[in-house]
Order: structure tokens, then sequence, then C-alpha cells
């Protein structure tokens, strides 16, 4: 097993066109950073790329390697564009075809009547996958090894990942802290770094905003060790009080 | 020269923890792929990734071979975490230090006694590089080769993009057409795939939709080519009536 599979990270793929056209927003990355969050697993690295099979064979077999685990959204519907399921078999070099239990579940949705050829289509996967049950709309996700295959669309998605936390064995979950404060970045950037340097399992980032009119800067704390926040968090509210920067959350 | 190079398409390299983390929904994806449509210059891939050295120096390096326009956001601000211009400075083996023109823009836009440490920072980056003008907020981005750097403050990054029309030499203005019916996709898959089929510079997404408490699906066709394009839309259109589908936009 590679060594950096220890590591509890994932990426995410989002197999879509319409995201890379700007056509869509994207939501589903979000939705589950914060879900990993709490199980404790770290998003490392998101790519999106466009719906053609090299380059989802290419990227999910580059990725799954290096991380723990690899979350795929979009193609997994009826149409032509949706060739997720069968790229990822071949990715595997595993049969592709009806899924036994997927056809099951989608013929007792649909009803047999009803149950056309686009509807099959769902169906169609890696036929020894493992499936991810789909509460509101029926055509289940599925994973292989450690590469899981969820739908594009977010409240589908966002449906799908109560089911699955049983699959992931996260670790410490990943705390944050977040302090905002009337100020620009370059009047605090060495005080900042200051405390950084003092606590190098904290990540301190630093984001400018423009709220309502007013100037000002975030800065989050993360971290699996509360103490090391609460610590670091103190630490930087000190200076912003001594500097008399007026702090407008913490 | 990469044969690839030739094909006029692009990257983005997100270069943010607090994307990855959840904690930021980007919207820089959608801005900049929109510009690259009018342009001529198709998105090909996305990445995001951590703020750390070796991830920006090795996405950065692997992917401007590949693309013929890479843009990175983020980092290139006054706090620690802001490391993106040092790491394309090593990226291309290039000297980093204080750009002289970026530096005398900054002194200006600041004022000789409130140009701090921080602030002098963001005049630091590959001392050969071009400038691209900031018309926001002062501190610019640059660009080496095909490689652009732009803030990743949303509002900021597309004041800066009309200045780099000029930069960005792009091929056919990519067109699309949308429309949307009142259908699920299972019903209309067969007939769009005979679609696409016919039309191979074309490419056809079909994307659910729920709106409004209607579901839906979104069929949009991309191309640079109108007539294309509009004979696709017209079969589209066909068979939905065909089907006695209810249109909802065309």
């Amino acid at each position: 097993m590679n060594k950096t599979k220890e590591k509890v990270n994932a990426a995410i793929v989002i197999i879509g066109n319409e995201i890379l056209s700007g056509r869509t927003q994207d939501v589903n990355v979000v939705t589950i950073s914060k879900w990993l969050n709490d199980l404790g697993v770290k998003l490392e690295e998101v790519r999106v790329i466009p719906d053609t099979e090299d380059s989802i064979i290419n990227t999910v077999n580059e990725l799954r390697k290096i991380f723990k685990y690899l979350f795929t959204t979009g193609g997994i519907g009826p149409t032509h564009d949706d060739i997720t399921s069968k790229s990822i078999a071949k990715a595997f070099n595993m049969e592709y075809g009806y899924h036994a239990e997927a056809y099951k579940i989608l013929e007792k949705y649909y009803g047999k009547d009803k149950f056309n050829t686009g509807r099959k289509k769902m169906a169609m996967m890696p036929t020894k996958a493992s499936l991810i049950l789909n509460p509101s709309s029926g055509a289940p996700g599925f994973n292989v090894d450690n590469v899981f295959c969820l739908p594009g669309v977010p409240s589908i998605l966002k449906s799908m990942l109560g089911g699955l936390n049983n699959k992931i064995k996260g670790g410490k979950k990943i705390l944050n802290k977040t302090i905002s404060a009337q100020t620009v970045e370059s009047e605090i950037a060495k005080a900042l770094e200051q405390v950084q340097n003092k606590f190098k399992k904290v990540e301190i980032g630093s984001y400018p905003f423009f709220r309502q009119g007013k100037i000002g800067v975030s800065f989050v704390i993360r971290s699996t060790e509360k103490k090391q926040i609460d610590y670091c968090h103190k630490q930087i509210v000190n200076f912003l009080k001594e500097k008399k920067i007026q702090i407008i959350e913490r």
C-alpha cells in the first residue's frame, strides 16, 4: 500500500463540462468538504475535468493511489454524456453491466412498466461495485475500493452522504475558529506570522473581506487540537487589542 | 513546444486552503470561464490545491506544459500564507525579489509613509515578470510566460481580467444555447443521443433541475459554429414537440 494512503485525506473529482463552461456554479465541494471535516478527513485536492473517458480514467487512477478517499461527482445519470460509471469500470479493469441490486432498486422505484432503457442505464456500473443508497431519487451511487461515485445534482448528493458515514474511517474531527477584525492584511501580517510560527500544527489562514461597505480580515484557525486552537485564538485577539483594531467577530 | 499547446485551451489552479476546508465558496471559476468563452479559449481543467510550496510548484509546472494558458488565483497578498509569488519564481527558476515597477505602483498607491513591510511584500515576485494591473486595489498580479497569477478576492480578480485581454490570443468565440423542458432525462436520453451522434463538433450537455417545485431538464449546446448550434437546437426542439413535452425556455 502506498504510504501516503495512511494519511486520512481525500480528493474530489468533479466530472462536469457544465462547471468548466461557467454555466453552473459548483456547490458540491463545500458540501463534501464540511461533511469530511466532521468525519476527520482532510480534503486536499479538487479537480474539475471534462466528461471524457480518458480524462476520467487517468485522473481517477492517478488520485486514488495518492489519497485515502476519492469522491467523484456527476455523470451517473441516464443520458449520453453520463459516462462516469463506464469509465470507472475501465479504470479498475472491471466488468461493466447491470448491477443486480441496483437493477432491483430501480425497477421497484419506477415500476416495471416505466423502467425504460434510459432508467435501466442507471443500473449499469461495475457489476461488483458496492452501492451508495439514494434516499431522494432512487438511482444509487456506488463505490469501488476507495473511489466513491456520487451524482452531480447538489440536493441528491447531499441526501446520500449520511448513508456513507460507516464506509469512511476518519481521524480526529477537524475544528476551526474564526476571528474577524476591521483591519487590512498588511497591518497585521507580521504579528500573524509570529503566531503561525509558534503553532506548527495549526493552520492559520488570513482572508480579506468587503462586507456592507466595511473592509476587514478574517483569521481562520484550523486544527484537530482544540487546545492549540484556543491558545492561538487568544494570541491573535491579544495582538489585535494591542494594535487597537476593532474585533467584529471572535 | 508541446503539441497540445497549440489548442486554444486553459486551466485554472485555485491556491486555497479556504476552498478545500469548505469555508469559502469559490466563484472565480465561473468568472474566468465566462471571460475565456468570450475570448474563444476553452477551460479544460481546474485544480484546487493547498497553500504549500510543493503543491504549487508541481501543479504549475505540470499544467503550464499541457495547456496554452494557466491561471492561478489566490496567495498573492501580504500575509504568511501568501506564497504563490515565491513558488512561481521557484517553478520557473527565476529570481524572486522586489519587482521595480510593482514597487513603484504600490509606493504611489499607499504613499511613502504607509508603505510598510506587509505592503512591500506584495511587490515581491519573479523580478522579470510582466505585471497585470489592478484597477481596484493597487497590488498588481503578474504573468511569467503562459502563467497568469491573479488574486483570490472575487471582486478584485474580476476587475483585473479586462486588462488581460490583449495578452490572450483566443480562437473562435465559444457560443451556447440552452433549451429547458418539463421532462426527466430518462424520457429523452435516446433521442438526445441520436442528435449528439449527428453533430460531432457540438457538445450537448443534459442537466436535470428542480426549480420552484418543478422538475425539468436543461439541454446546453456548445460550439464555436453558430450554424451547427442552430441546427442542433432545432432538432432537439423537434423531438420535444413530437414527444409532447412542454418547453419552458428555448
